[in-house]
């Protein structure tokens, strides 16, 4: 949701101002979306990189976003209103706290609301997503051999391992030979140099739903937004800021994506 | 590239015609691209996913790029005219044996070139390049111990660990106490499940070239490439099938990338 601060010094408001008219053409499209039958959407609330930016405006947008997530528990909020189950995706421990608190019950109060979903990125980029997501594949790997990783497989015997070099661990080569051996342990030797794709799909925190068919994007760049998730989705780059973003807009990509349906269907079952 | 297909079929060609009339295309927009000054060209010759159409487009496809691959030895090439160093960037194991060979050969002909690279994606899709770093990165850190990667520090003596549950892997928790202790290894134990973004950037095939400044797709999505590279470049998705795309659709980029080129630039610094 890029240009909320340039549109405040378009139209000579306070820096503020951009934040609140980009949170209302926000609210707008949402409503637009559910009207049209969008059952998933995904928004870009707080970037990881926004951080670098100036305490007290960080601030601002933190006791924005404090204000707007506790509404969504109102009884009259467009979450409720609509059965939308909430999600809040990414690194929720940078955080601040309160912030957090309210976002965690807000995923409790809705979490069965089933009609439709709405996928929060707060503090989030893909590049941290991606790493995450291989963090978490090695902590699986390495917890299948009950070995390296202490949280699974923890009994307090210690174990032995008696190495040496091999080139039975798949894809590793190098010219060594040898066994690598599990001693004291019940487990075969995993290969460790095997993380798929199918591991870094299952950690990546926006696994809750599918990829997106549309992306919109202001700022005419990713922004290191989904970047995994969009492989296949119609790119969508108006030229307008966000807050001046509107139906006319959400049609343009609705119909669009509707001319080319059957070409990105067509890719989506090729890759 | 895509579109070659759609525009044969447009124009009622063969398929075949397609593909002639977007190599024809590229090779303009190589051209203006250099006459402009611009250092690195990145394009998508093949993707990993196109090795699901019928097997008779594959092969021609490949002998295409073969020809075409080979022609780039010549002196009077586009590659020598300009001082190109030409990448082959992806999976090459997966390419056939004569257009790997051959894209060898270019690469080794033009090691010496410096006014310009230009970086051929053949049986490339960001996904893959993705895994494959996240693989290489861990082989790189296993590496650093000394025992779970054979590559490395493998001197055939018999290795022993001994493992008990702790907390002392960072990040790993869990709740077990205990000590991880290296026994008959010279090394410290090292943080395994610490895969950093370095470390994958520092593996992805894409890692000889800066970031883009521009993508351009006419497929109007990205269709899984530098989807990990595209974070802060200006999206261009023209409306033309890519035989279609010339000297006006670069000059739009340009211009728009040039218009832009304040607020990306703040972008890129912030990420």
């Amino acid at each position: 949701m890029d240009g909320n601060r340039r549109y405040a010094k378009k139209w000579k408001l306070e820096e503020g101002a951009g934040y609140k008219a980009g949170f209302l053409a926000l609210l707008s499209m949402i409503k637009y979306c559910y009207k049209l039958g969008v059952k998933y959407i995904a928004i870009y609330a707080f970037s990881i990189d926004n951080f670098r930016r100036r305490p007290q405006e960080v601030q601002y947008v933190m006791d924005l976003m404090h204000e707007k997530i506790q509404g969504l528990l109102k009884e009259q909020s467009i979450v409720n209103q609509h059965g939308v189950e909430v999600f809040f995706v990414g690194n929720l421990e940078l955080l601040n706290e309160p912030v957090r608190i309210a976002a965690e019950k807000v995923m409790a109060a809705t979490a069965k609301n089933t009609d439709a979903m709405l996928l929060v990125c707060v503090v989030y980029t893909s590049s941290d997503e991606i790493v995450h997501s291989v963090q978490e594949s090695c902590k699986d790997k390495w917890g299948e051999t009950q070995v390296l990783n202490p949280s699974k497989g923890c009994n307090g015997v210690t174990k032995g391992f008696r190495v040496e070099c091999n080139d039975v661990i798949e894809g590793f080569g190098g010219g060594c030979n040898g066994a690598i051996e599990e001693v004291g342990g019940d487990d075969e030797i995993q290969d460790y140099s095997i993380i798929k794709l199918v591991d870094l799909e299952k950690h990546m925190y926006m696994r809750f739903a599918p990829d997106p068919d549309i992306l919109i994007r202001t700022s005419g760049c990713l922004s290191n937004f989904l970047l995994w998730q969009a492989t296949t989705c119609l790119l969508y780059c108006p030229t307008a800021l966000w807050p001046e973003v509107g139906l006319r807009h959400l049609m343009w990509a609705v119909l669009n994506f509707q001319r080319n349906h059957s070409y990105l269907e067509k890719k989506k079952k090729q890759s």
